[in-house]
Order: structure tokens, then C-alpha cells, then sequence
């Protein structure tokens, strides 16, 4: 059984601490180099408690040589800085967690994100349907470099694309309503993210189109529908650490009825692992998900308004984040796509 | 200074130990009987631990000559039961906190509340805009019957009430998502309210446009817009006790701009004591309107998409249940509207 | 009626925020200067979102030409800066929220503090029993500077002073374990204090006898005990923004009994407005208290171990900092003590 | 490799869920017949959402026909029940989560839980001191019977064991004050249970000692002293799903320093898997091991009173129900004593 040396820079973050929980219980994975920034030289057991295998490990400054010589490299670094480390590692298999090589659309990157277009990598959402037959798990079977997700991006868009790929909503007046839990927001010190400002309070942010997520949602359904889809999306943080449930909704062409829904949903994700069509009548919850690589979603059909609404929860930090980057890692180096990832959640 | 006998049927739930923690502040009221149903002979203090004035007071069985002879009676009771009691109580100012008087149109009662139709009650709402220079509160003045809002209704009505009364925003496409706490849901003993279920966790319920606030909320949109207005409405469950924060959007008016928007808005709530506009860049949390009789709102404009974006933030027991309540008492007795009535949240 | 005029010295934090939500209800006071540190020149608004009167209000610079000329001035200020402030203020009415002048050795201030002692004040816990019978609330009627206590110490030590200033515990293994509410450690940016590492997580700190509280409750203690009393403190944050559940226990006396001891805490409080013995059978809860001024308590022999225990609840902004400003405060001016202070919690 | 055939009764509760989270990762299991009591004919998926893998498995009710046949049977049932199963499975390694089987003293038994005492099997906490230098773990291989030590006597006997089998402390004014997330009082449908009445607040209760759970820590703490130990123990409820943090503490033998107690401490647990000493200035913190079978402790001597303090910190469904279920039956079954058990945390 072949095993590879896994470096992953960023360790003292929420992403990268997610990434090696995820690799600790991988059966085909031996984790090498720990790198930071300002953390460097810090001991991982005083960063991320939770580690225990790794609590001795030393981490290293993020510096090419540090991570050059291993088999595959995440990347969990602030936006902007994945190109000049990638560039250094050619014979490595690249997973980047940030947003660098999402976007296709350098015109989109530019107004989202205010700077120059590093290009763009694979995409590192397998399940995601990118037209009426054809999926995103093709692109990223032996890739050398993969962009995985954004977190709002992996729930929202599983929980639309079906629906654009068949032509049972239209692209108009599409609304997105997330919450998510904290961690979404990362490790910064800022005082809305203080413990007693979050706890007990709802709060929205990025709203009236501005969340750099938006593009990237807009790309996927584009993709799926083949044609132009604009979402109205609005992020909102909840009191919880981690999850997010999403309530997508869009217009019903005519005439589609729940039984066609289902039949589509059923279609596009039964026969995978991660992705869970729930029975009528049971609804997808954060908090079953937690911890987990899988994905819950509903299905509605209100024919008062006529419109779609479709309900998916994820764990930001599992399939949002790490989890789908350890899935796409399975993919780029062929082995089964769900190895090592945990498909029950942690509850209650 | 005149002071006012109020009963309270139904002191043992959260709408009611909310009425009673407000009327402990009001310096115009005395709290006279005490009623429950399963919990009569209980004493308040085992049930309503926070409301340490009342603690030796027993609960009395909800009957209408225990209510008589009080001035004001708020019924805190279960749907289909507050005719019985109103009727026998005809000089009373009877405020009901329940459903059944809030709509108007009997087949839309019977439609989401399976039961027949009661009537309906002045809503008392007092900000609501009712049409382009019109607000709800006149119904409410000298009133003997009032109706207390849903909370959902009244975080959502105020937040889309004034576009639809100045006709910035089209009646179709209505999309509201709205996160509240678990007190609303009262203390009814289910396992998914259940503390390890819900901290941690996200959940939605009443997709589709089932939920029995729904046709309230659509009502009090048609009124203002002076037509028919449909909506999207989805509700879900945050961990935290109480709050809403509700994101609501509709298709913009062609040529609608944001300083149109803010000028409608602050039209509407300018001289309001507790619905505030916040300034530009800051947003709506339910933190900071806990325990508060207040609103916050904010508006977006999405030019990618065409829509308004609203934000509000209430608290679902106090301005969206007791507060509103005793905001509608004040008006009925012709007393000082905000009397009473905390502005200030308990934050955080 | 007299109306005062007050100033609020750290009105950015916590401690400052929850004095001026009390002040905003209290009916003989007049808001002056709100001032400041790095904040200056913010608006009241952008800090502190609850406190909707104020919103407009712009924060000026700490300085002594600011708050001279007010009837009342409350410190919350960092630690060792109150002195400076109050000598310039000699006709004022000083309420020193910070550490400063509580304790009253100087030796056990230079050894928890690591800094000169600056002195003592009056200790603003007007119900503590300072001895068989007698009470602190003499102190603080008509005192022109007073401290008030720390969060911790006016929980743990109403719960324990009666029992040794009647006798019914020995002054050893005395064990206290408390549970705050992150509000508890301020606004200041730490990465323990972030939502994602409080919710879902209890954790320690200053264990083993260093956190700066202990001096003041062992002061507390050995004041009414009328000997020296050690005690073995541990903190700990709890997931809630508010409130402190505080499990206090010593070794009884030979012969004591739950009926003496019932007797001795309702003789000590039988006849305070805020702290409440409750009855047999029910238990405090921080929830329970949140907002308001009130201290629950609730008493336990353990006839196994010959231990007492004694629980105590109270909201650590409110009677464990701002009310207990209020409190002193209005003893201070020769108002009824109770004035504008609330004495229900905002629950559940 | 050998597989072996796992039962579960009592799969609707939350330690059998927890129970059937860990086997599905185990390697060497196979999940068998799942059994419950009133929700018989259930799917699981309805009740535990977050064991995606067994979601349409259905519930058959706990009886022994159907518990027969399996190599291994966890009960998770009412106190009481677990005898008349067990004595039907002869042949079967019976490991129960219940209470029935843990206490040696019929006395005690009957004392706390007011029924007969049905006897007692070997304990399984393998890491347990139980004398100067042997551990409980010896008992526990290749038995056929196991009764599962309860949550916080896991969490505080770990923490309190070495101490007492290496004379550090003394057997009196032991005090242990631990706090639990509210799946600790399981799935029973309780009004204090509700998400409203426990998000934001702390609560105590089993106050004085009537915790059933104070006699199985004694029996811990007394095996390992070789002496009689009495605890007075204080059980809360904290705002959190999961997660025990304990605070142990007990009067220092003369001229026990740190060092020496941290050497105790090493020597007890350098060699375990999930017993985590933490590195001095780190404290265990409950979120830290959620979702793990680990154990942290730090200890701190408190010379000012002469106190020995120990944290622990465990997951109260993890190692302080299933975690220990599992490990047991791996030494039963003569497998790594490891296997299947996670050894990090789902942080944040």
C-alpha cells in the first residue's frame, strides 16, 4: 500500500487544522512538514489542542525548500500568495484551500477581489453537476493542482446545480440565504468575532452582493445551466462554531412538479457517497453533518410563489474546506475518492 | 396618575413570563391575576425563576371570571382558545398574544390553521406603513380588541412594508429567509428543541411556504402595497434563545437607487421611538436588540441582481410577542406609546 | 425631583456599556461626557449597538476636564490608571469599576497586581455581612469614592459570608468554582476568547490560587469571618456571554444543620431587595438572573463529607459590575438603593 | 483479519448513537441488530440523522432472540434492565453503558439508586490506578462481562487517582466541581432541558452530595488510595452539547511540591494512548477533545492553602460513555486496545 508524505502550509489555522484531522485517520497519508507565518516555531499543541498525535510537532516558516519533496502540498495561506509558492513546486501535487484559482473569470477576480488573476486550477467539487450529464469529478482525476471551494460555494451550489442542469428553475431572481458558524471566518482578532458578541446573536455581513463568494456561486450554476446565472446571496454568522445551512431558492419553469425535482436530485447525487437527497419529510440540520464530508439536502416546490427551494447543510470546515480538499487530493492521486473521510457527523 | 388592574392567561409560557416582565416595569400598571392551565396551583417563582417579584405568586386556572374585573387581560393562550375567553369579558381591553384574530381573510385561516375562523382584531403593529402615507397605529388608539403580531411577521413586515407602500419593489419573487431563536417555539416539550439538539446546530422547518405566518406576513405586505403580494418565506431555527433576524428582498422597480430607498425608509420610521435605520455600513444583529423593544433595519441595493435587500433584527418575545403587546396596551388606554417599553438591549 | 449628572469614564467596554444601559433607566440621572481611549471620537452607536439612546453620541478623550463638572463619575478604566483620574476630581462622586481600591493590603495587591498599591475605598457590596451583624452598607451611605467589588467576589463571597460571620464553617479547604460568561474577560482581542474556541468548550485559567480575585474574596471572607480566610479559587468561561454560577464550599462546624443554615442566610438576606435565598428544592441558574441585579442562592449540607455547599447566581455586568455601581452609587447620593435597578432577568 | 458481530440495544439514545459513530470506524466490526424500546420500527436515520451510513437501518425491539447470535452486545438501556438481557446472552461479551453493574457496594447501590443491587462486573476504565503501581486495565482483558464507568466519575477519577495510589493527598475535603455539556442528562424530554432554557445559562444540580454518581468516583478514588475516600461532588449543566470539565481538588500531604506531582502524573499516563498530561501552562479545555477519546489533565498545587488541583477534561458521550464502551471491548476481544477510537478532536 503505497503511502504519501503530505506537507501543509498554513497548520496553525482553522482550515489547516481541519486539513490534518482529516489526514491524521487517512490510511494512505504520512504528514511531513507543518509550515506557518507568524506562528513559526510555535509547538502545534499550543495552536491547535485538539491534534493530540501532533501536539510536539514544531512548525516551520512557509518557504518553498520546507515544502519541497513531498508527494502533495496544501495550501491554506492568505489570499494572494498560493501562485509564488506553487510556482516552486512542480512536481508536486498542489491543493490549494484559498481563493486564488477559483474564479475563471479574471474580470470577476478583479472586481471581487481587487487584484491581479492568479489563472485558475481545477475545481475541487466532484459531486457538482456541470451540465444536463456530465460532473466535475472528470477534472480532477490526476490533476497536479486543485482549487478547492469556498465553503458557501460547496453547499449553495450542490443545492442549485441539479435543478440549473435540467432546466427546472430559471436564472433570474435566484436568493441565497446562508449561516454560517464562525470558524467560517477564521482565526483574525476582531471584535465581532469575540465569544460574547457571536453567542446569542444572528448577524448578517457582505450583504447586497458584495461576499467574495458570489462570483464563484455564479460561476458553478452558470456552468451547470449553461447560460448566465446571477444570485442574489446574503451570508449571515450564527452562534456556532462550525456548519452552514443554506435556503436556495430560484423560479420553477413551468409546469416541474415535486416528483420531477426529486427524480433529478435522486438522479444526480444517488450514487454518490458524500451527498444525501434526505426522505420527504425530513430536513437537512447543521448539526448532523458536523465533523463530517457529507452533504444533507432537501427539496420544496411552492407552488404559492412558484419557486424551487432547496435547503443543504455541510460543515464548512469538513466538505467546505478540508474535507473536500482531501477528497480532491484522493482524486489527483488515484486512490478511492472517500478514503480516510468520515461520513457520519459528531452529534448531538 | 392612573393605574391600570391586567391579568395575564397563560403566565407559565415564554409569551407570558415576557408580558409579565414588561408590566413589572410599567409604572402605569398593577399585575393582578395570574392564570395557567396545566400549571394552575403552581407557584410563578418555579416556572418563571427570572421574575423574582412574582415568585410567591400561585397561578389560578384560566376561567373568565378569575380574568374579570381587570382593566386590561392579555391571553398568552393555545390557538382556538381566546374567543371563548374574550367573549365573556366585554369591558375588558383583552390583548390577544395568540393567532386567532390576526387575519382577516377567513380562507386563508382555514387554510393554514385547519380550524374555522374566529374574526379578526385591529393588528397591532403600530409602525406598520399601511399604504403610501399611512401607518397602522390610528386602528390601534382607544381600541378594546387587539390582535398581537406573529414574530416573524412583525420583523418581516417592517422590514418590506415601506418598499411596498412607495412602490420600489415588484410583488412577486418575495424571498424571505429568517433565523429566530428556540423560545419561539415555545416551551412545548420536542425532542429537536432539546438543548444538545439545538446549540451547535441550524435547522430550518415550514419550508415550502407551510408556516402559519406566512399568509400573516403576505397580508400585511398586500395592505401596504395595495395589491395582491406573495411570498417565499423559510424559517429556521438558530441556537441561541431569542431573537430574529430576518434577510428579506423583492425585484427592484426599474431605477430604483439606494438614496431613494433610504429616504422611503427613514420617511417611514424617521420619528419612531423604537424602529431604527441604522446608518450606512452597519448592520442589523439580533444581539443588540435582545430584551429591546427595538428594530434595527438596513437596506441594500443589488445592482447584479436588481433587488432590495432588507435586514431586520428583533427580538422575537419582546417586540415581537410581550413588547408589541404592551406597545398596543399603551394605545388602546390612550397612554404614552413607548411607556414601559425598554429601548435598550441587553448586549452582550 | 434632584436630577444628577453623570460621566462615564471607558464607556467602549463592557463594564462602561452596561453602566449606561442601567443609567438610560434610572429616573433621577442625567447622561454627561462618555469618554474614552483608543475610541475617541467614535460613535457611541458604532460600539455599543444596544444602547440605542445614545447611538449618536460621539466618544470624547479620558481626561479630567472632561468628567469634572458631573454629580457622579464611574471608572472603567484599565487597571492603575483610576488614581490619577479621581485626585483631579475631588468634588465629584467616584465609582471605580476597575480593580484599584479594593483591597486593602497593600501586600496582597503588590503580589497580585505586580504594582504600587494605590490605596482603598469603600467596597461597594452593601448586603455583604462584614460580621455577626453588621453589614457593609453603612460604608457606602454618603461616600464620596467608592470600588467596586470584582465579578467573581460578589458571588462567591454573599455566598459564603454569612456562614462565617455566624460561625457554621471553618476557615479551611475552602473550595470555590466558578463558571463566567465570556463578557466576564472584556473586549479585549485574545484568540481564546473567539466565538469559535468558547462556544461548545468550557476551559480553566488561573488555577491553583493566582487569579487576581482571590485576595478580594479572601478579604471578603475574613472580614465577616473576624479570622483569616484562605481559599482554593478556580475560574473557569463558560459558553454564554454573561452570567456566573459560583459552587462555594468549607467544612461545617460540628452539629450544624440545613435548618440552622436556612436560618442564618434569611436572617443575612431576608430583608435585601436583590440577593434571594430560594426555596428548598430549587437550585440558582445564571439564566435565571441575566440582566437584572439579583443574586440567587441556594444551601447544602453534605452530611457524608461534613461539607457546606452554597450556589450562587448573578449576572457578572450587571450585579457583579455595573449594578453594583448603581447600586453604591445611589447609597452614595441618599436615594433609595433599589432606584432604576432591575430585579427581573431577561429570560429564558 | 477477524470481524467481529456487533449488537446495540438502545440505538435511539444518545450513547448508543455515540456506541454506533465509533464502531462504524472500526475495522474489525460488523453492526448487527440495532434494538430500542418505544421508537421499535424506526429508521435510524430519523433519530440519529448524523449516522448517515445506517440511516435506513430500522429498529427492532431490545429483546434477547434478537441480541443473540452477536459476538458482542453494548446495552444502552434504563438502569435496571440490563440484568435480565445479559443473563440471556451467555456466550456473548456484554458491555453495558448503564449504571446497574458499577458499584461493588450493594449498600451504596441501594443507598443512591433505591433498588437492588444486580451485582458488579469488572469496570472498564483500563487506565484507572487502582493501587501504587497497577491499573484496572488487567480486569478488563478477555472479560465477558463489562460494566461502562459513568461520565464524571471517567473525567474525575482519572484526574484524582494518581494522586490518592501515590499518597499525594489526603482523604478528606475532597472537592470536585465538574460541568457537562446537556447530553450528559440524555435524550429524556425535560423542561430544563430545552435549548431556550440552556443556551446562555448554568445550572447546578445532584447538589450535597445525591449525584449517583458520588459513590462509583469514591469507589475509584478509595481503590486507589487503599483507603476509604468520601467526595463532595457538584454536578452542572453548561451551554454546550458535549464535553465534561472537572475541577478535582484535595488537601496536600506535607511537602508535596509540583514536581513531584507532575512526576506522579507522568509515571500514571506517559505511556497511555488518550491520557494526555498537558505541557505545564497549557489547561485542558472540554472542546479541545470533542468528539475524541482523549483525556486531558493538567495539575496545579496551591500552596497558599495547601491544595492539589486537577483539571481534567473529557467528552462526556466519547471517552466518558462510548470511547470507554469500545476500548473495553477491545481488550475483551484481545484487539489493540486502540482500534477504531479517535485520538483527535473535532475543534473548533
Amino acid at each position: 500500500m503505497q503511502v504519501f508524505s503530505v506537507a501543509v502550509a498554513g497548520a496553525s489555522g482553522y482550515a489547516g487544522g481541519e486539513i490534518l484531522r482529516l489526514l491524521l485517520a487517512h490510511p494512505q497519508v504520512r504528514i511531513g512538514a507543518l509550515t506557518a507565518g507568524s506562528s513559526t516555531g510555535s509547538r502545534l499543541g499550543d495552536l491547535q489542542p485538539h491534534l493530540a498525535p501532533l501536539a510536539d510537532v514544531v512548525l516551520q516558516e512557509t518557504t518553498p525548500p520546507v515544502l519541497a519533496g513531498h508527494d502533495v502540498v496544501f495550501l491554506a495561506l492568505p489570499h494572494g500568495t498560493s501562485a509564488a509558492v506553487a510556482e516552486q513546486l512542480p512536481d508536486t501535487v498542489v491543493i490549494d484551500a484559498g481563493a486564488d484559482f477559483r474564479l475563471t473569470d479574471a474580470a470577476a477576480w478583479e472586481q471581487f477581489y481587487g487584484s491581479p488573476h492568479a489563472g485558475s486550477w481545477p475545481y475541487g467539487l466532484p459531486e457538482l453537476p456541470t451540465g444536463p450529464d456530465t460532473q466535475q469529478r472528470a477534472a480532477l482525476q490526476g490533476a497536479r493542482r486543485i482549487a478547492v471551494p469556498g465553503c458557501y460555494p460547496t453547499g449553495t451550489s450542490l443545492a442549485l446545480a441539479p435543478a440549473f442542469a435540467a432546466g427546472l428553475v430559471a436564472p433570474r431572481d435566484v436568493v441565497i440565504v446562508a449561516a454560517s458558524g464562525t470558524s467560517g471566518a477564521g482565526k483574525s482578532l476582531k471584535p465581532h468575532l469575540l465569544g460574547a458578541e457571536v453567542m446569542g446573536s444572528m448577524s448578517p455581513y457582505g450583504v447586497g452582493g458584495v461576499h467574495r463568494h458570489t462570483p464563484e456561486i455564479e460561476q458553478n450554476l452558470s456552468l451547470a445551466a449553461g447560460q448566465p446565472v446571477s444570485v442574489s446571496f446574503t451570508p449571515t454568522l450564527a452562534p456556532m462554531p462550525r456548519g452552514i445551512l443554506a435556503t436556495c431558492s430560484a423560479p420553477l419553469a413551468d409546469g416541474v412538479g415535486l416528483a420531477q425535482v426529486r427524480e433529478v436530485y435522486e438522479k444526480a447525487y444517488g450514487s454518490e457517497a458524500f451527498v444525501h437527497l434526505l426522505p420527504e419529510g425530513q430536513w437537512p440540520t447543521s448539526g448532523a453533518v458536523l465533523g463530517s464530508n457529507n452533504v444533507q439536502l432537501q427539496v420544496a416546490v411552492d407552488d404559492r410563489v412558484g419557486r424551487l427551494v432547496v435547503i443543504s447543510a455541510i460543515d464548512n470546515l469538513t466538505k467546505g474546506t478540508a474535507g473536500g480538499a482531501v477528497q480532491s487530493m484522493n482524486l489527483a492521486l488515484g486512490l478511492e475518492e472517500t478514503l480516510g473521510l468520515p461520513t457520519t457527523g459528531v452529534a448531538p
